[in-house]
């Protein structure tokens, strides 16, 4: 980790030796980001090497793209993965998909491949497997210019993580989104207490349990349901255990509710998704709240 | 079907005849219920007939439950089932059960018989399979007089249905229940039209999709979602596909919500659900109505 | 009350005298409707006099619209009124206004007769004293011409009223409006019974309570709390006194929910407006529902 | 204001002397709490003093409990207020009640004193008139031995209160309540900001307007509604003026909704009520959040 205090005053070697991974193959960018400095925050620091990019020739941007491994193929599991681009696919299992996934994603890296002569980039972080293969579709059917400048700021996006993993200092721009949640017994006018939550990620090629917790005294959860990281676009089903916090009441056999499943999707990777139960035994309201 | 009118004035014989197979192997219930004629309605017969179960001897008592044949065993399809039992266990498909299903009924039938020395009697058309299963366990575990009556109280649910599949008149007693919904688009303020529904019976022996319809103008469905026959005791999951019905707007991508979930449990067979949905692009909410 | 049928095959003499005074002092609509008989319905009557209005010489129009009285003023209670414009006035107590209000009616008309040189006309059994108002001051700013149009939009409302009242045969159009309600008790899951409810028109010129009523035993009441008549465009206040529907339970003194006020607007005289409440002693819901 | 530290150190005559006035007329009290020094924090300490005067011969709490002022009345603004009653008394306007307020406290004064030989004792601070006025009523009715009790208890709270603003120190026992809002535009799922707020006290005796407030970003108020004292007992309106925030729409004239009430009622001073809206054109929910 620098500090970007050192990266705001250290000698030009030391600089794109610190930065040049961040863009794959291409300290290039570093260097063209170095007579700006300094950088009033992280955030600026990025976009000055953002800019470089979109300023660069052609060539160079495309040499840039090229040099982002394939995901999830055959290539990309066997050759010129940097370490970084391989924990970020990691994440999300890309290495330990299906046979008929892989068989999936090979078909459209060909498709792709073929009609752009590039790999398919995008910030794998910010995503579940199930709206990779929905983008990758949606994107291999659009024009190639367009589809270039797609690919450039998905760079941009898998930079941006990059880089407030390396750098630290003021002015980082924000990349980690929320998922929280709250539990109020509208009968009692109290928070419920001792929920249990399960949060799956669900779709075709989801990956299932993804978070529990135990609602505490103020309803809540101690932690965030998810932090710290981009919240991957995607659908999700959160079910709240309500059934054993109304079972002290002459319940309906079996009672009316038991668990509650709420399902909603994930669209803004950096967004606060905040997603509360109001509760009685027959009935129950939920909306993304703040 | 025959008309109460006719079974208040026929002769005795014509009377035992077309309700001696209400009570399985049984007409001697019809033959005690023969002298308190004329019956008021159908439902007031069906209390004479009970009552004379209740008022008989233990050993005549014995010999009903006895009569009655075992619940989805190899014995139940093998042997012994009058037409009436086959078409009622036929409806949730206890003649077809799984290799597993199978071996868990045959286990459950012989603790019961080897606890009890009886077959294990439900109404089966008021259950679910998971019900069924749940009240078997729960029920080989009471004791031995408590069980003799639930099983006489099962014979008083199976005879009402057959009763009133079988006379037609005044009075007939409630055996049908209702399930119905309604979808308030509250961004709106007006019903959701157009929305697609899909009712699933869930469970580890349910039986998957059971109704589907699509809300008309009034924001609900042409017919309830199920009628015409008691609801089965289980637990349900409504699906509302409500992304079509805000495709309009330019939505989130995904959009928040899409298909929404409501799952619940019936314990009242001859009882009114009414399951509505008010929901905004962002929220929604639901209750247990009337 | 005249049968369409009657009126559809009478003498000319006979249609026109039955007719003449839907529109006030102009029985010439009368007569230029009479060649389009027969009428299928009442709708179709009535569409055909407002079309005769429609295309009749400008100066007609204008006898037309000054035949109307003056609104709540000196004018209007002093000479002039046919007997049905004072009893459509009657209802809202325009000819009981207190003196500060008729002296602001009085302003107005004198704003509106310099501009436009015509008396203000409105269907006043559409509208609240305060909706009155507010057209009024609203009207009075628009260009001659549109004012003129508006003038003719409402006496047919008018007339559509009158003749609805005046004419019993098929296709009558819709004028009645309706206000209902429904208090769903949610933390039983149950309607809420016995529940004394005040319906209030709000507002300066207000008319204060209009309807009360007590919820049956599906928490609905035996008649809408409006029916029978065009709903009055304005705003009110529903008062749902659900304090003693908890009671039994052992609550917060004083209670956090005693009278739950509703308020709400009505802007469509013809439409249905349902009104319900879900409520537990700690939360509410209401929506415009159908 | 002293430190607890202090108090816990100091002679006997300066710790009497800081706290001889917070039980009125009765510096006994603090010498009787004395004793027990150190206090672990200011709740010991008030702790130590209650239970110094429960442990008081009769004589002397009787003489306590007259020590302190009569409420409202006539005797009570000419003579015998200490500062810090009239503080008390003066914030809920006790000192200015209109004349028929004046006589019906000066009714209740007297037949309090009639009935027990006291005067009527209660926590100004925790209530409002119209709390007070019901509660004179109710006690005016119980038993004087139990009456006795609560009039000690009174004196409780009202000391607590002096002792919370006397005695700076850890372990402060909580006498502040907090009121707070939030409101959600559930079409749009987001916060909703700008909306006005108003907040009535209601009832016979109430002091109307008592806060204002508009919601921020977050559709929340930077200060709670109410705070930094003991919420009052009593009934209470709070106005959403959600009109303007909607009228970007193409609304009905007028609106559905414009000005949502939400009326509830405090019980409990030192709690925390937060009365969210999630609101969108056509409907609305409420409830006793956290």
């Amino acid at each position: 980790m620098h500090q970007l205090d050192y990266l705001n005053t250290c000698p030009r070697d030391a600089f794109v030796s610190a930065l040049g991974d961040i863009f794959e193959h291409a300290s290039w960018v570093a260097e063209a980001a170095f007579p700006f400095r300094p950088f009033s925050g992280v955030a600026a620091l990025h976009d000055a090497m953002t800019e470089a990019v979109r300023k660069a020739p052609h060539n160079w941007q495309l040499e840039l793209v090229r040099g982002h491994p394939e995901l999830g193929g055959k290539v990309g599991r066997a050759v010129g993965l940097t370490d970084a681009s391989r924990t970020e696919q990691g994440g999300l299992g890309l290495d330990r998909l299906s046979d008929e996934e892989l068989a999936r994603f090979t078909r459209l890296n060909a498709a792709y491949r073929e009609r752009f002569g590039l790999h398919f980039i995008i910030c794998v972080r910010r995503h579940t497997r199930d709206s990779i293969l929905r983008n990758f579709e949606r994107r291999t059917a659009t024009d190639p210019e367009m589809e270039f400048q797609t690919a450039l700021d998905e760079i941009g996006l898998i930079t941006r993580l990059r880089l407030v993993a390396a750098v630290d200092g003021p002015g980082k721009p924000r990349t980690d989104g929320r998922l929280s949640t709250h539990v109020l017994d509208t009968m009692d006018g109290k928070p419920a207490a001792g929920v249990r939550l399960e949060l799956y990620e669900i779709g075709a090629s989801a990956r299932g349990l993804i978070a529990q917790a135990t609602t505490n005294a103020d309803g809540r959860t101690d932690q965030p349901l998810l932090s710290g990281a981009p919240l991957r676009i995607g659908t999700y089903e959160l079910l709240f255990f309500i059934g054993p916090h109304f079972a002290r009441l002459a319940m309906a056999d079996p009672p009316y509710l038991d668990v509650v499943p709420v399902r909603f999707s994930i669209a803004e990777p950096e967004g606060h998704y905040h997603v509360p139960l109001l509760v009685t035994p027959w009935s129950y309201s939920t909306y993304r709240g703040s």
